[in-house]
């Protein structure tokens, strides 16, 4: 315990970055006991430099200038707290360059820019720790790089956006519509005035780019992800998935198969009985399925500002413990070697294989089922179970719960459906995952 | 990807060591593109060597002495997987003795010898990894260790013995009697022949007093846990439980108080609602609660021949990727510097303060309530509700839900009660923990 502290630079002091701040200042001996050494901010930027003084006194340095402090000689490890993915991006690559060490809560950036960065930080030896860019302080990107070594992951399925698992349950518990929901979620602040990133499943596919990776050693390829967010879910479908034993979560999955990878964020109805199902409000779970370990979950808040700084403090207390190791037996970025990750195709979309629950609207008459159900049919869609209810005087809602599927062939059927002349709403189509 | 592989000896190939094999060997290419190198056994002691042989081939050397393991110059890593605390504690000694380090899944072995073996680690600058020994493959050692050092960790509390979980579970979905459950769990291999240490909670209890040590820094303390298991537990317990809201569940729990560190293994009234509570069968989980992190909780199977293999291999490539790494920087044991650790003390069971469930047999007459209320109130015990049961045509079953009670008052109470003339059984006492 007699080394020298582990001196921090701090880039951004909003939610994240003040939760960091208080955390090492408040648990600062117990920390110290882990570490072995003591972990203090020695430097800070920020847009509101009198501010942030008032929040870390006199002997740290305060700049508005992210350059300064990512280049200051004293610097051990700079954290970057500011997102986005371009001031962001300059300034980690030039704190790498600077041979400093880099804690993220940046999916965004990583999901992006992380294979130029990885390479960056790995030609110079440095690590690269984004623990709190998965979901909160649950130690999952731990889990996944060194916990479940010893397995082949076959898949991960993930609730990591609490926006939208509010929203839902919300629309759920309450019956209230997506605008409702959403509208609730923004006055309590779990939503942003822009919430497009969360509700469009954005902020999960970032998440579940990383997590894919650190499951295949693959490179990160976020281009690649089909991404679905919540925003076209109507109230009713909450109802309908309850009658059919089933709640709708918005889940990040990512699935190896012997052909390829799938990357996927879509709203998905998930068997009432399952944990993730159980799972509300802003809370996080993430399900890992590896070939020894067989199923294991974790769980815990996903955001807010403790308990993401909870993860940004294990990260610096990883490096202050592991800095001094050669760079060569350090902790892979991407929980693989740099020069054993593999190219595994991620599959297109149409390749995946799913259930599907349709709902459409039709004019209530004979022979309705029966076209319906010939589509289906030709298609190569098994139907698992059905039901209708009557809406108004002349039309029905069909709900259709189909075995596995290929969704190209579901793709061809809605497309077919579509054209029929007594069918009155688009088709709304959500997969169904049955999980652990 | 270029460094000589890692050569492991293994101390025992029964269910875990076996399972450690197969991984090892069916895994082996993933795994040496995550540790950077390949992991080789390359010495394994057993008492069936002939058996053996047909497992491991020619190429690996077999004997029945785990000494000859232990001192061959080639070895770099020994696995301990005999279990026991007599020849286990012998040949571990000895491996840090020739400078290997080591891995094992006893954790009867660490929980009453962990303090002079991790004291003969770090004299040598070795590691002792026993991801293996509490919860299976669940990485929830690596989760206290290096997961959550920004905390200042409140309260864990676990279900961290299969054999128990799937007993209570029997009982209560068939409603079968302990003796009847436990002869199904032997039947079905979730029990042994001799299940004292499963039933009893002193399994449960060695897993528990690590997880204190890594929750709080404190040394390991096995003689100071309060363990009592379930085989007192009655039939109509569970359905009494179930009428008040809850489930019975054997948990591991430890709680930092001002005062000191309570560490108790009990049978626990569970809120039905609580995902403890629907933890089922041979599964484990663990909830931590951190300052900063809140509550969280990791999940899986909690033995078996793979899953604990996951978490022995999980440990060899921790070993394989840090080997190199300064001592004074690797992880260190039980989360906390061995020159950080604290004498915090462990609290007698008499100063624990929970909420208790109360189950008496009683003579149905007038006044036997006004008696046992005088009691409980003059312990300072106060009722949060209560209900009675007709037993036959003149007896009656009373059962009392406390408010939080100190235990020594309980013990008091108790004891007065059981002098009362009409009270016809022993007062069945269960503790009652709202969790998250």
């Amino acid at each position: 315990m007699s080394s020298r502290p582990v001196k921090v630079g701090l880039l951004g002091l909003g939610v994240v970055g003040g939760g960091t701040w208080k955390v090492l200042t408040r648990n600062a001996e117990e920390i110290a006991r882990r570490a072995g050494r003591s972990i203090e901010v020695a430097a800070v930027a920020v847009r509101d430099v009198e501010k942030a003084r008032r929040l870390v006194g006199g002997d740290v340095f305060v700049t508005r200038d992210g350059l300064e402090v990512v280049r200051r000689p004293d610097i051990d490890i700079v954290v970057e707290l500011i997102g986005g993915d371009t001031l962001a991006r300059e300034l980690v690559m030039e704190a790498l360059n600077q041979g400093k060490h880099v804690v993220t809560a940046n999916k965004a950036l990583l999901a992006k820019h992380g294979n130029e960065i990885f390479a960056a930080a790995h030609a110079k030896g440095l690590m690269v720790l984004f623990e709190a860019a998965v979901a909160g302080g649950i130690p999952i990107i731990k889990a996944m790089r060194e916990g479940l070594t010893a397995n082949r992951i076959q898949w991960l399925a993930g609730i990591i956006n609490g926006t939208t698992n509010f929203i839902l349950s919300e629309m759920r518990l309450r019956g209230l519509s997506f605008a409702e929901a959403l509208a609730d979620a923004q006055r309590l602040g779990y939503a942003e005035a822009d919430p497009t990133f969360d509700v469009e499943g954005v902020d999960a596919a970032h998440k579940l780019t990383l997590l894919a990776s650190l499951a295949f050693g693959i490179p990160v390829q976020f281009d690649k992800a089909y991404i679905e967010g919540i925003s076209h879910l109507a109230g009713e479908d909450m109802g309908h998935a309850k009658r059919l034993g089933y709640r709708i979560k918005l889940l990040g999955i990512t699935r190896r198969r012997e052909d390829g990878i799938e990357l996927r964020v879509h709203p998905t109805l998930v068997p009432v009985e399952r944990v993730l199902a159980s799972v509300e409000g802003a809370m996080n779970a993430v399900q890992v399925y590896g070939d020894a370990v067989g199923g294991t979950l974790y769980y815990g808040q996903g955001a807010g500002e403790l308990p993401t700084a909870s993860a940004v403090v294990a990260d610096l207390v990883d490096v202050a413990r592991l800095q001094a190791a050669d760079p060569e037996h350090q902790v892979p970025y991407l929980a693989f070697q740099p020069d054993a990750m593999v190219d595994t195709p991620i599959l297109p979309m149409s390749e995946v294989v799913s259930s599907y629950y349709l709902r459409l609207r039709v004019e209530d008459r004979p022979g309705v089922l029966a076209d319906l159900a010939h589509i289906l049919a030709d298609c190569s869609i098994s139907i698992g179970s059905m039901f209708q209810e009557p809406h108004g005087a002349d039309d029905a809602d069909i709900i259709f719960l189909s075995h596995q599927a290929r969704e190209g062939d579901v793709d061809q059927a809605i497309q077919k459906i579509q054209t029929l002349p007594f069918v009155k709403s688009e088709v709304t189509r959500l997969r169904v995952e049955s999980l652990l």
